[in-house]
This record gives C-alpha cells, structure tokens and sequence, in this order.
C-alpha cells in the first residue's frame, strides 16, 4: 500500500525542494486556479512518477453544487487550456475517447461525456452549410471496460482508430486523487496520452502516440481517494506496514472515498468537459 | 408510407398463399408459440422481402409483467432455439455486439444486453478452473449509435473484429413490428445477420457475413411499431395517399407506437436475452 | 372506445361553431403560440367536456430537440402565464405535486419536475437573508401513484396538506392529447385542479379546491395519444364498433403512441415546467 | 468529530466488558452471522448510545457482488428475523416508510425497496382471491427529503399516518457504519423506530410509536463510513483535536466512503429489504 494519486500536481506536491526537469507555475483568477506542471526531462520525470509532458490542472475553490455560476467560467477555462494544448496539433479529424464504466457513477464522466459531445464526422457537406462555424471531423466512442467487454479497452480504440483514422486523439476518464478537496472540483489536461492504472483502481494498456500512432490528450477528473491513501495521509506516512491492513480489512480495496453527491456531480463534470471540447473544437 | 415490419413472421402472414421458397411451420407449448419461418431461394427472398435463411420467432402468450413465471420458460426457449441455429458454427470465439441507442428506451435492448453477458474472453487459463462450464472466450460490445458516436456502426464493428478475430458474431438488435401484439413479448433469431433499415427508424450499414468475414447471428425484439404502419392497418390498406399524412401530421415520424410500461420491459427482455445467450454458450 | 384528450383546447377543436359559455382566444409570437380557453357555464362545460374555468394552452412550433433555443421562450411564456393565473390567490404558502409514476418515462414529468423545483419552506428566517427575491414558502411531494403505494394519491396529497396548510396548490401530471403534433410540445395550465382519468390511463381521485379546502392550479403536459384515440381519427369516426378491436387487439390498451426520444423529452419539459414555477414564484 | 455509527453491534462491540442492560447473542450459519443484540434498560441504553430495544444484525461473509448465491439466502434470513421482530405486533395494515433521497445513490435504498414491495391495501376483497396467501393491507411510501421537499419528512409520514392509519410501520434507511467491512453486506433490524442522524448526514426528526401512535419497526443497511471515523479509527482514536481538521479539510463532510459499486450494490440490497418484507408480512 502506497499513496496514490492520478494528478501531476499532486506529484509535485510531494516535494518541498525543487526538482530538477520540472517546472510549476499557477495563477488564480475569480475562484479558479489553473496549474501548469512541466515534466522536461526523463530525470524529472523519474523523480514526479509521471512521463514527461504539460500537465495542467484546472481547480474551483467550491465544490460545484454551492456555487452554480462557477460552472460557466469552468467551462471556459477548460475550452482555452484546451485550445491552448491542441493548437500546434492537426485538427482535420478528432476523436473524442470516454474512458470508464458507465454503471459505476464515479468512473462514468468518460461516456457521459461523450454523450454530450458534438460529434460531426458524420454530417455531409451539404449539412455543415448550416452550422457558424468552421466544421471539423469529430467522432466519439465509450469503448466500455474489460470486465463488460471482455477486450482490452486500448484493443478497441486501436480497432476503432484505424477506420476512423483521427489526426488526434482526446481521452476522458475519471482520475484517483490524492487529497479529497480535489474531489468533483479539478480537470487536468496533459499532452502525455493515458498510461496503466488510471481511474477506479482499473488497469489498462496504454493510450499513447507511441500505441496508437497520433497524439492523444488526456482529460482527466479524480472523483475518488484510495482508502489506503486516506488513511496513510491521516497516519502521515508514504507507505505502510502491515497494520494498517487489520484495520481496514481486505475490503478496503472495493471501497472509496467519494462526494456524496457523486451522481449530481458526474453529471455536471461531465458536461464541463463536453463544453470544454466543443468550445475548443468548433469555435 | 408503407406498412413496416422487421420480422419474418409478419412479412409472411401478409401473404394467404403458400409461397415458393418460404416455409413455415409453428409449435406452441405451455404459452410460448415458436415459428421457424425458412426462406430458401432468392425468390422466396424477393417475394417476403428478407435475405435468404433461417429466421425463428419465440412468442409469449402474456405481457411478461402480466406473467413472471413465464420469463425462465421463455429464457430457456431462447437459449435452446439460438443452440440449434448456431450448432454447426465455430464457437472457440464469440463476440456479442448490442446495437441500439442506450438512451432511448425502446432502443437500448442491444446496450442492456450486452452489459448483462458474462464475458469470458478475459479471464486467464488459470482463472478458468474455477468455472464449471467449458469457457469460451466471449466477448462483447456496444458500439452506439451514429448521431452519438459521428462514425457507421458498422466501421465500429469491423475494427474490433479485426483485434478480437471472432469465430462467430451475435448482434442483437430492437425491432418495429407491424401487430402491437408482439411488441415486448416477441425474440427472433436469424442466422442472416442484420441489414440496413432494422431498429427505431436509423439507417445502418449492414452486419453480415459477407461484410466481416465470420457468421452472424441476428437477436432483435420488436419494441416499436410504426404510426404510420397502424394507421395503414386500421384502415386496411397496404399503402396509402397524401391524405394520411394530412391526419397524421409530418411529426408522426419521430412518434412511436410502444408499450407504456416500456422501461421495466426492456430491462427484462434485455435480461432474457442476455441469459439465452449465457445459456447456449456456457452450458 | 371513443376519442380522448385531456387538453380542453382539443376539446374546443371538436365543435366547428361557437358554444355558448365557452370563449377562445389565440396569439401567436416568435414560434409559441398562447392559446385560452375560458369555460365560464355549466352548459358550456358539459358541451366540452371539461370543467368550468380558465385553460391556457402554451405550443411551440417545432420539437425542442429540433430548436434548443427555444426553451428558454417556452420557460418565459409558462412562468408569465402561470404567474397571471395565480396572480389573485395568496402566495404565502405553496404546495408544489408532481403527479404520475416516476418509473414509466411518459409518466415522469411530475416526479420529475417536484425534484427540480426550489423549496425554500424549510429555510430559516436568517438562511433567506441570502437570496435576492422574495421567499415564499415553496415545498414539493411526489405521492407515487396507487399501484405502488397502495395509497389513493388523493389520500396522501390531503394528509400532507393537513400538515403542510397551503395557501395554493400547483398539481404537475403527465395528459393524453387527441393530436401526436402536441406531445411534447404543449403545456397546458388551468385553474380547475385535477380530475379523475388524467395521464397515462390511471384513475386518480380528483384534487381539486372542493376536495383539498385550497385553490389547486394544474400543470399538464400530453405525452401520450392513446392507440385507440390514434386509430378513430384515421378513420375519421368519433366512437368504433367492436371490429377496432380486432384489429387492435385487447392489448392496444397497454400501449401508447409517445415520442421516440420521450426520455430526453420528459427531461426537458420538467425543467420547463419546474422554471416556470419557480420564475412565476421567486421573482 | 467523533466516531459515529447506526450500528448497535458496532456500539456494543467498543466496549470490551460485560456492560449492565445489554446482552447479546450471535450465531453463524452458512456464510450469514446474526447478531441479536437487546438493551434492556435505560442505563445500558446510556452506555451504548442507542434505545432502548431489540436490534438484530444479519452479515454476509462477502460482498454480494462476488456470491451471488447468497442473495437467496440472506432474503431468507432477513425475512426470518423481521418475521420474528412484528410477531407479537398487529398485521392488519402495515405501511413501509422508505426514507432517504432517491437521487444520491448511496442513500437510496429506502425508495428503491418501497418501488419493490409488494402493496395490497388497494386490492378489492374479489380481486384477493386470486392470491393464494392471506393479503394483508400493505402500503407504501418514499417521503422524500428535507432538501427537496421543503418539509419535514415526519410530517409527510404524520400526514399519511393519519389517513392510512396503519396498525405497524416499517421503516428503511441507509446508514453509516463504523467498519468498513459492513458497507453493502449488512442488515439491521429493530423495534425502536428511527431516531435523528440516521443516514447520509441528514438531521430528520424521529419517527417512532411516540410521535407517530403505532410501532415503528426499523430497517437500515450501512452504505457508508464518515471520512472523519475512518480517520479516527486509522488513529486508533475516539475523538480528536483539530489537527484532523487541518488534514482532511473541510471539505471531508460533503466525503463518504462507500463501496465502488455502490450503483449495484444498492440495487441488490433494496430488493434483499423487499423481498425479505414481502416473505414476512405475504407468506
């Protein structure tokens, strides 16, 4: 048992001193915080536990539900940390990837996401006469989980790649965070892709340019704490002997910690994310 | 506007006739009636208007909220009759593929389905000594719908086949009928797979074995009947002039003909379903 | 089997010529159109069908998911015509009851719309210095209906009244409509309370100012056209011989004639309804 | 912050000694271990924090989710036990209270059992004789909550109380647990009603024979543990000074632990209450 966290940030946290190929920078504005951790070298990413890459993290001083205006300044900010990741990237074709169980209400903002997408991959160009803006191709998939589908979530995307053909890849999938006041209240965008042992405790081969051959974004939001990461918090320890197992018993690997609203909250972080991605893309 | 069926039986009562090429025959036992309805030339096709093949309908005498106890009969039915029909096949793999729009009751059969099939395709040679069954790798999707996902089904579906190289494919799928009768008390089975038109009013390209290379086997369950295609049949004709379309108005398009209770009916058919496949792979 | 409806503007619609003690008046503006209809006899009432008093019927042009800007008009026009409508009664204390069963989704608007209203009866004095309207004391029950509780809902509505002493009741239910062009498009307020027969085809005992000691407004919006209703008017008749029957079948009375999308539709229409109680209410 | 439970067992199990008023009594069988656990005066009422009463604990091995055969067994054992516990009470008419908000899903097991009983008050004498047990008049309702009623939920229940007038009541409710190892694999019952605190955080007045003239029975299932207990007890801790505070933030109020399937969890267990309170009171 070991601290776990899924947040760049949370990473850096860990150290008081700084590190070297790492660099942090944050800036407030009206009750967001935006973060940028940069991994710049593989020495700083051995140190931080992350691969090298931009990793920005977007956090609201409220939780969501005592603070509903906030919601459209997320959004916002989303879209332009977003834009700001993707702009040096081809555009032509995206492919919009929502990672997690949807019957598991905190691994489901990845589908629900997806739902709430635009997707326009499909409409003909007589069609996009229609729309404001300029028309690119976005598709969509929640590819599900092994333990649904039986196949590798990262076989099905490459399946699924290799017809669609996108020149970039955003993943969404729900995230493990360190400190609970995360919790419902932080995205982070990175340019790394999605490694293993991401979301609630599932592993999954990577998804990555070196797999899948484009580049792949990964949005993120952690909507649980390990309970061994509480309790190691609580007892002010990095790791654990064997004690801390009687007293949390073996179950403790099924359960989390969670807001209690999590169902409201995926559904509003959910449509955050998709907002944030439409705005980026078709505006 | 003409009358809409998806269902081999209904294409075949419209005729009084015997017809070249089509045969039929029925059996009814403890409140469950099976037609095997088996088209054997291209004429026959052409005349009934479905692919040549074997097309089996299971149909319950009762709404199943009317009458729990006939849901195991049915159950087994179905899994007896989808042995038989994929008996000859290959079944070292089968991939489970649940069309439909999971959002959209009386379309999410596929979806609920698929969530509901034990998967086995995952599970290592040593995991496998636990099961008392002989463990077929099945594996399943739901690969969602063209307005969510922006990309063709079946594009979807042909990249997953390429990774997971299945033996045998089973799509399951809802259905319009033509008779409010069968609506959420009908299952038929078809070794023709699934060709364009099927389902609530969305167009899709087709599933077969031409196609994706393996054999397809069709599930679908009239949820849906048109309004259109009741408004012909109470007014006894098998077309119609404008003057419908007066009465019924252009929104009759998007308005269905569905039982009122259909949330509860499509988790249970779903459930059977799923369970006669379970029944006929792993036993 | 005969032709029903419970929107008193289709009521209207049946006479060509004018009836005594019954007025109509329509206007239309940027795609809504406002429609009141005012029973002021008894004789007219009996001509209709309907009670004696005020029906304003709200339409929109075109489905909401086809134009989603329109919902913010339509939430307007039912919170300015529901704040007229209660303009002469005492605001004090508000009963808001969401009618119908939360579990079958064309029934759902009631529930639906309780769970997105805003309560303040429970808010202290010191709590209601933070809002910047006036607070009147709003609160909300969904009674379910009588197959699950075993209750007349008309049962639990009084006792909750006894306890709760409103000034004015606003009674929310799913309606059956004669016309598949106003299912989810139409909202339908009247100042008469609630009568036996509304919704999906459940008897409910009547909740009306007779019965409850306290004005009770009701909220309706037709999610369903009854399958008979449906097939009378394509054959132009207003009441059927037994030969409807047998095309139909006896199990025409458990379906319905909805919206395909009638999930996403009963979403949206309670929270227009649940806006515009809380705009006619809170400001 | 201190530790807290709705457990009797768990109140019990802190002290290590005999304590004066309060005996209790376990016995396993087949994976299912029932404690009973009675406080027989008011100053073992004092010591443990709790009622007087009997309070009987029924624990399963393991998780419902890896032993799906013990479902049949638990509903056994719960029906068992709550058929002993009303044994003495007067059946006549029993109303099932279902509390806690339907929308937050660890705290909906009360609504989702009440959607599952079996009701029969509003059975006519003629259609009874179609059952083939003796048809008790069972009702049943969900209330709601505080936050989206406006309303006190024993006033809701007071109302419906007094218009029902049952001879029994049965109440359910999510609660918290200290160990979490009970989260979704324990049942308690008891003859004390429902006392303030229970559940997911919300203060509700009591519902017992005191306040409402007829005897309570309660019904509860642990389905989570504060953030604050679980770091007591990772401290070995009762209480605590405000150093916790410092770590866990404030936000740790709005955090529960709860298992990662609490989605389906809460499905299973609602139906385990319903089907145990439908072998009681209908067999």
């Amino acid at each position: 048992m070991a601290i776990r966290t899924d947040l760049a940030i949370e990473c850096r946290e860990m150290f008081a001193e700084e590190i070297s190929g790492v660099e942090s920078l944050a800036h407030d504005s009206d009750g967001i915080t935006v973060t940028h951790v940069k991994i710049t070298t593989e020495e700083g990413a051995k140190q931080i536990g992350k691969p090298v890459g931009d990793y920005v993290t977007i956090e609201m001083d409220s939780m969501l539900i005592e603070n509903e205006d906030i919601i459209d300044r997320v959004c916002n900010a989303v879209g332009d940390e977003l834009k700001k990741l993707i702009s040096s990237k081809n555009l032509n074709s995206v492919l919009i990837v929502g990672l997690g169980n949807r019957y598991i209400t905190p691994d489901s903002i990845g589908p629900k996401a997806v739902s709430k997408v635009t997707v326009t991959r499909h409409i003909t160009k007589e069609a996009q006469m229609g729309f404001d803006f300029a028309v690119r191709a976005v598709s969509a998939i929640a590819p599900g989980v092994l333990g649904i589908t039986g196949i590798e979530t990262s076989e099905i995307v490459k399946g699924v790649v290799e017809h669609v053909k996108p020149s970039l890849i955003i993943a969404i999938d729900a995230l493990a965070a360190r400190n609970i006041k995360r919790l419902g209240t932080t995205v982070q965008l990175s340019d790394t892709g999605i490694c293993p042992g991401s979301g609630v405790g599932n592993n999954r081969k990577e998804l990555t340019e070196k797999t899948l051959g484009v580049p792949v974004i990964a949005m993120g939001v952690p909507m649980v704490v390990d309970v061994a990461t509480l309790a190691l918090d609580v007892l002010g320890k990095k790791e654990c002997r064997a004690d801390l197992n009687t007293i949390l018993s073996d179950r403790s690997k099924n359960m989390i910690v969670t807001p209690n609203d999590v169902d409201e909250i995926s559904e509003k972080i959910s449509t955050i994310i998709a907002e944030g991605i439409n705005t980026a893309l078709h505006s």
